[in-house]
């Protein structure tokens, strides 16, 4: 029962996907606590379904077409030849096919559940689970394809490492189209149009889901590398954790900051969004900037990501009642374009030119063109079919008991 | 400081155990939420001590008796030759042989743990540490013994990888028999004899606790594999966790299909269960079915899942407070059973006859009988002896406060 | 892209470690829980605002100048010599530079995470900010340095595996310095000076932080082995496990025991820092003591507790609000002490004389005396500066209001 040098790299880089993926699995309570904490207890219920539901739909739907969609032979760099119900016992390179899926399938996941976010304490169940298999069939695999299924944004030369725009902001400019044509919460706009704040009904179940995150992250972007064998990997995945924690470090120290000096207190709710704002920024450089870059991108993530939220909240007028499109959205936005910036090797910083900060750009107007505008399509059709939102009587009386015949609490 | 190739294998095994072992114990508390979530607030200091004990005293005994009663040279493959008190720094095979029991142990745990559900809200604190010990030194340690110990259900060709029903059906019906014997809560049952649903107190908890089973059960199932290194170890447990995570996806989909048909409402409780019987299901044959096969027994598992709450609660008008007994119980018969189906290379529906399915059903009568038989006998002397139940006025007003000193929420 | 064996013996240690760093990081929400649940619910928001910040800044401190004053090359025993924003894209040992900053990030965090819950309910957030500042860049690293770093004691023979003293009781002796400082809570002690209890708002939450810090131990202790290849690696991980895990359990019984004589009342609080005390307990020799041996230092540091708890608490009147010194800094003293008695190569009660207990002595005198004398000296000067405690009304109606400007729960 000896084994050769090449099953042994195969078992370390094997166990490495998979135990990343369990990780990332583990984010899905994380986004369900975050969610379901900073809203209101009396659609608690309708949350976490809807967090239990993307993950279990997303999780079948991907294996039965996302994963070839996303990962097939390429049709024209835009979309992967699609295969149903994905089969092998076969082994692609220094992994296992079904770890490989597995892996994927939680990213794919993810993507899905941030959307949820945007649109949480008016939005139909029935609609949330019809977007769900959009994005996880349609909107998330083909981006997905351009970028890590080696299609044409690949090709150009896009950087992003773990997924700040292909999984953050796709999730959240889906989201975005979403809460815009929604329209806010019952209550969120008074009669002068200000913005009333709507207070989460737990900040410590809040709390617990930004910390699952923190720490299911180092399953995103360290195993984001796909192997853990031999010198080079260890120093990548080592180098990988240090960043991406660092970045959630200053992002929540710098959104702290902030939140102290514009509105007096050091406030715990906008300290937990910078947090997430560093980890969705440093996701898409977090193997190529430096610790010292990784910092930077933390400070700014978090510097913007109060003024985002107010500029959706209070220009825009866009309902988000967890801040999702501002952490997924801006923060990938800005940690892809940043790379062009702080990428030791490539960025302009550190004097390679603008080259591939254009191209950064390419990709964040490319993944918000087509999630934001294939979701405007989508719930264009779901409002014009009325079953994007629900009634007033049950937004005000809560979603829980109308929609699902129990409360949370009792 | 150059290492072997067998001296990387080793390594690479035996991390691989551990890791899957740590995930494993993380299931603690992930019952732990599932059963004070699903019940009231007024017993829940109560839930979370006996689940804080049933793994202490579970580590302690399994490690004292329990594992060489297991895994101990065979006496005509009924029962390990025990040993107290296991110590060893020797090396098993490919793994440590501290960090196999430490393996066992958790999974030791995990058949402990099922039990207290079932039982919730009216047992008295001491009878539940006396059932226990008893569950750990005793029914678990030895029906174990019949299978991975090498024992006679194993030499009959029974397949239960990872113990749909060492683990979770031992468990479930030791509760059956405790719950039928100890009669239901106060109130539970009207005057008519109809059941009462008695809500519990907090979803949000529950739905937590199911995230964090459903993220363990990565060590459960994948971890039963019991090495990492080298392609057929890493093609395995990359098969075992896409079947895994599919199973649990549709049992989630479809419990909540059935509510929404049956009941008007796709039910948050019955989904969440829907996903665990899934996962109980899958456990006994994630190594041997194909994702399709385990996409069927994850639909099979959340259809019956409601149907057998209802069985218990309205036919046999045996109280579950939680559902353990269909979740664990029906759940890890069923899908022992479809292992004799489902398998690709030994089960019915491929062609190779009913054979296996014949021996699966055996096996699950004799865990049945085991189990079941011996929890009658212990609790029928604990009722004699008048230590099951707490008496009227302490479950009425709660079992934390009388039995412990302290509530959970102040 | 085959691997030599070296490489791969890289990637399993690497792996190893970061795993290891990821659980540890985990235990921050473990201690954040803990904390908030065993306090009342009008501080929870600024003791997960704590938790946030002391993980945060600690995180970005330790990189900038902890770890290098910790790590760097000796000067005299007792200091490394400092060396500012760590960076490397070298390679140590058997792992990558990266993954050992990240690792020993992740423990000095720990360390300083331990002092807020001595000193929760009436510390000014400012303060607390200024105090983990100083224990990340100070107080733990250079004590640190004495030991891990090679300083002095380590050269006289002290033998701490994963930091009973190091990393718990120094966190323990500075809250200590703290609360004696600071002073009661009001309310805590009547007009006559008795001690009055006061409970905390959710032992759900504490259980569940109890849960997870028993998880992330596993990589607390196993994971500082520092590989994992090899038979000798994967002999003492597992072997650690087993230690760690007996302990921990036997912690919470004894415990348990000691409340169901002494109060009549099997208590979950006083049973979940039995647990806590058994694994600080165990830290420090789970490597060195046998499982028979760890057996004993669980139900000693089980046994203790609750003494201890009341010795502070009623002879001293040091109102520690979650017994964090009689967990962190009792529990860590003895457990050091432990490895002088219960080491199987070393220690008096296997034949081997008193020298290492004379040794250990030493070292949680040194570490009592360094800890708790800096935090005496820093704690004065945040008192005269009057930045320590907030003011009256602040603290009769909850920090979060006041201090954060949001509640946690609405």
């Amino acid at each position: 029962m000896e084994e050769t040098l090449q099953g042994l790299q195969v078992g370390i880089d094997n166990m490495w996907l998979l135990v990343a993926a369990f990780l990332v699995m583990f984010m899905q309570p994380g986004f369900a606590l975050v969610e379901a904490g900073f809203t209101r207890s009396k659609n608690t219920a309708n949350i976490l379904m809807k967090n239990l539901m993307d993950f279990s739909i997303g999780s079948i739907l991907y294996w039965v077409i996302g994963f070839t969609i996303m990962y097939g032979d390429s049709i024209g760099g835009f979309i992967g030849t699609p295969d149903l119900f994905f089969m092998s016992d076969g082994f692609g390179d220094n992994y296992s096919d079904y770890a490989d899926l597995f892996f994927q399938t939680v990213f794919a996941a993810t993507a899905a559940t941030i959307v949820s976010g945007a649109m949480a304490e008016r939005t139909e169940f029935k609609a949330y689970l019809i977007f769900t298999i959009v994005i996880t069939v349609i909107i998330y695999p083909i981006s997905g394809h351009w970028t890590w299924g080696g299609g044409w944004l690949s090709q150009l030369g896009f950087h992003d490492f773990a997924g700040s725009s292909i999984v953050h902001s796709v999730g959240a400019w889906v989201g975005l189209a979403g809460a815009s044509i929604i329209g806010p919460r019952i209550g969120k706009y008074g009669k002068d149009g200000k913005a009333k704040a709507i207070p989460g009904h737990n900040l410590a179940m809040g709390a617990l889901g930004v910390f699952i995150l923190w720490f299911g992250w180092f399953g995103f972007n360290p195993g984001s590398q796909l192997a853990a064998a031999g010198t080079d990997n260890a120093v990548a995945i080592g180098h990988i954790a240090v960043t991406t924690n660092l970045a959630a470090a200053a992002g929540a120290v710098t959104a702290m900051l902030v939140a102290w000096v514009r509105y007096k207190r050091p406030s715990l709710s906008i300290s937990l969004n910078g947090a997430l704002a560093g980890l969705v920024a440093i996701t898409a450089g977090c193997d190529a900037v430096n610790p010292m870059g990784a910092l930077f991108i933390g400070i700014i993530a978090g510097f913007i990501l109060p003024f985002a939220v107010e500029f959706f909240d209070k220009i825009l007028k866009v309902d988000d009642p967890v801040g999702a499109i501002s952490v997924h959205g801006v923060g990938g936005a800005f940690g892809t374009l940043a790379v062009g910036l702080f990428s030791t090797s490539e960025g302009l910083l550190y004097g390679h030119g603008a080259k591939l900060l254009g191209i950064q750009a390419v990709g964040v107007l490319a993944f918000f063109a087509w999630a934001f505008g294939l979701g405007l399509v989508l719930f264009f059709i779901l409002k014009k079919t009325n079953i994007l939102r629900v009634s007033r009587r049950i937004e005000e009386e809560g979603l829980d008991v109308y929609e699902h015949g129990e409360s949370a609490y009792n």
